[in-house]
């Protein structure tokens, strides 16, 4: 199991938290309200078909409920699409042999370094072999060629770079890929993402699997919740048919459905992101730090290794990327805050520099 | 995906639902606290180790805490334990390839039937060879013999017969196999469980795992939270880095640890499910009808096929057990509920009844 950001357990319970890289407006009030209104059918199971939940969630794409699997968090979804390539490559092996051919394909993937983790610790299931796009820090970690394997992984915007890839590479990669998952997790902070987002355009990319989640956007990590979409019906059936049945609570059910309500809140989350990113990267920059741009809701930047620990004996949590692939112990994420918080964590940068010079 | 019980999905919602068997005493109030007074932190990633969750659980058994792995619901765990078993067959087999030797274990799996058809489901991802044992109507569904394979499930008490097995039957099963899963979902509503559990007994018995949920006792289906339990320290581990970190949700986290608090819950649960069960079994069988001697919270009776479909128009939900391997379509379960709710069902089959006779 690979350490993440968040993990705030056993720490003081005051801790400024810039290690998760949620939505800092918090869980809305709609959800909230939602969430204590319906208590009473946390009894129940929950519905396994997500009825209601898809529907919501196909007006909100304008697509059809055809294209959607729930799940508990995008990285429940991650290691169910990897088991449902594994079935399909069992059953399409099963077919070979059954026509005397000898049947090739053992699920080769493709990752960006560096990125979220997780897809490398699913894949891990399938015992086949990994190859890694290893991004560079001289163009600020931009993929700037589309990838072409058996299954491709590619976060969009990438975590932890924070960086968008153009839609033509992603639509690239799809196209001469067998199966690509474009993780979509942070598209939302991108205050416009057409012209970034696969969404639009699944009907013309079977091969294409878009993740998205609730964790992120709607600060809902304790909830969780995410959801992938793709045209491909006989993908969807075996990622649906993956697993245990109830896999999204009730909670997450009630709390999903009240989110995609939340307009004001996400109008206020494309304002604030990018005006406070700004400041963010502005602060850090002005203390002489690399920072690289960043196009959503967190910066990736640099600075000596043990940032982590100083900056705890201020009260702030960050997220080293010592292990991501392709990084080192000098790189650092940070999630966009609130001003106020924002200015906590510059001032505190401020004094580590200083106390170091002295 | 098999269809189970509490489908009430895209039903009338005033249904009368016996298919689920859950406690019909519903959601302690102390657990509704809980999820509201916690409502702040469900923006937060949830503790992927559970600790807190753990030690709750841990004093509850009175076990050590690195005997538990925690999971969104029993069926969740299934999953995860089916998966490790895969991950160590793997490493042992290439631990045999390296030594020079031909490794022979493949996954084989003993069921018994009829049964949860989740085991089964699960089981289906490592691609290995099934055994059913088949319980016989005669003893009223009594597993009497020990079972002995590299992988046994057994149910205890078993669903949908509602069934204890003997201790020693258990203990020989977890000496033979190479690994026993006992799923004791329905054990707390045992009003004395001692000579059933095997809990107090994991010490001694490394190969075996016990799966326990709060789904069934505290009525939390929709909260999705489980556990296993196994001595076996690498097994544990095995399972705790099986599928994403973060199964379980800060609403289950929250509920569990205020569920097991709910002593007067647990003592009411023990004094009425007896009792109320009693009082279901005698007003069926008054009417003519084969029912089953149960140990837990719901009870296996037999009429003619299409008696679910029956009893729907009377706006009550019964669990048809034709898709349960071994029975048929003449089999159905159903939850003990209140008393008035028992008597409404009670009424509906004599009335159908009648208009069969008629």
């Amino acid at each position: 199991m690979t350490t993440h950001g968040g993990d705030i357990y056993g720490r003081a319970s005051d801790i400024l938290d810039f290690s998760s890289n949620t939505n800092f407006l918090g869980l809305p009030d709609g959800v909230k309200i939602a969430l204590i209104d319906n208590i009473d059918s946390y009894d129940k199971y929950p519905d396994p078909a997500s009825t209601a939940l898809k529907a919501a969630i196909a007006e909100y794409h304008n697509i059809p409920s055809s294209y959607i699997v729930c799940g508990a968090g995008a990285a429940d979804l991650i290691y169910r699409i990897v088991l449902a390539v594994q079935a399909k490559m069992r059953d399409d092996a099963e077919q070979a042999r059954l026509n005397g051919n000898r049947y090739g394909y053992v699920g080769a993937a493709s990752f960006l370094a560096p990125t979220f983790s997780e897809y490398e610790d699913a894949h891990q299931l399938l015992d086949s072999c990994c190859e890694y796009h290893y991004l560079s820090p001289d163009n600020g970690f931009k993929l700037d060629k589309p990838l072409d394997n058996e299954l491709v992984f590619i976060c969009n915007p990438n975590n932890p770079t924070g960086r968008l890839t153009e839609l033509d590479i992603i639509k690239q990669s799809a196209k001469t890929s067998d199966l690509l998952v474009v993780d979509e997790c942070f598209m939302d902070f991108v205050p416009d993402s057409t012209g970034y987002s696969m969404v639009p355009y699944l009907k013309d990319y079977p091969k294409a699997i878009v993740l998205r989640a609730f964790t992120k956007t709607y600060a809902m990590a304790g909830l969780r919740l995410g959801y992938c979409l793709c045209s491909n019906s006989e993908l969807v059936q075996r990622i649906e048919r993956t697993l245990q049945p109830w896999s999204v609570s009730t909670p997450a059910t009630v709390a999903g459905i009240a989110a995609l309500k939340e307009t004001e809140y996400l109008r206020k989350t494309h304002e604030l992101i990018p005006q406070n990113r700004m400041m963010l990267i502005n602060g850090l920059r002005a203390l002489g730090l690399t920072v690289y741009d960043s196009d959503t809701n967190y910066i990736l930047f640099r600075y000596k290794a043990g940032l982590k620990e100083l900056l705890l004996e201020h009260g702030i949590l960050i997220r080293s990327c010592a292990n991501f692939r392709g990084l080192d112990d000098t790189y650092y994420r940070a999630v966009v805050s609130s001003e106020a918080n924002n200015r906590q964590l510059i001032s505190a940068m401020e004094i580590i520099i200083a106390n170091s010079q002295s």
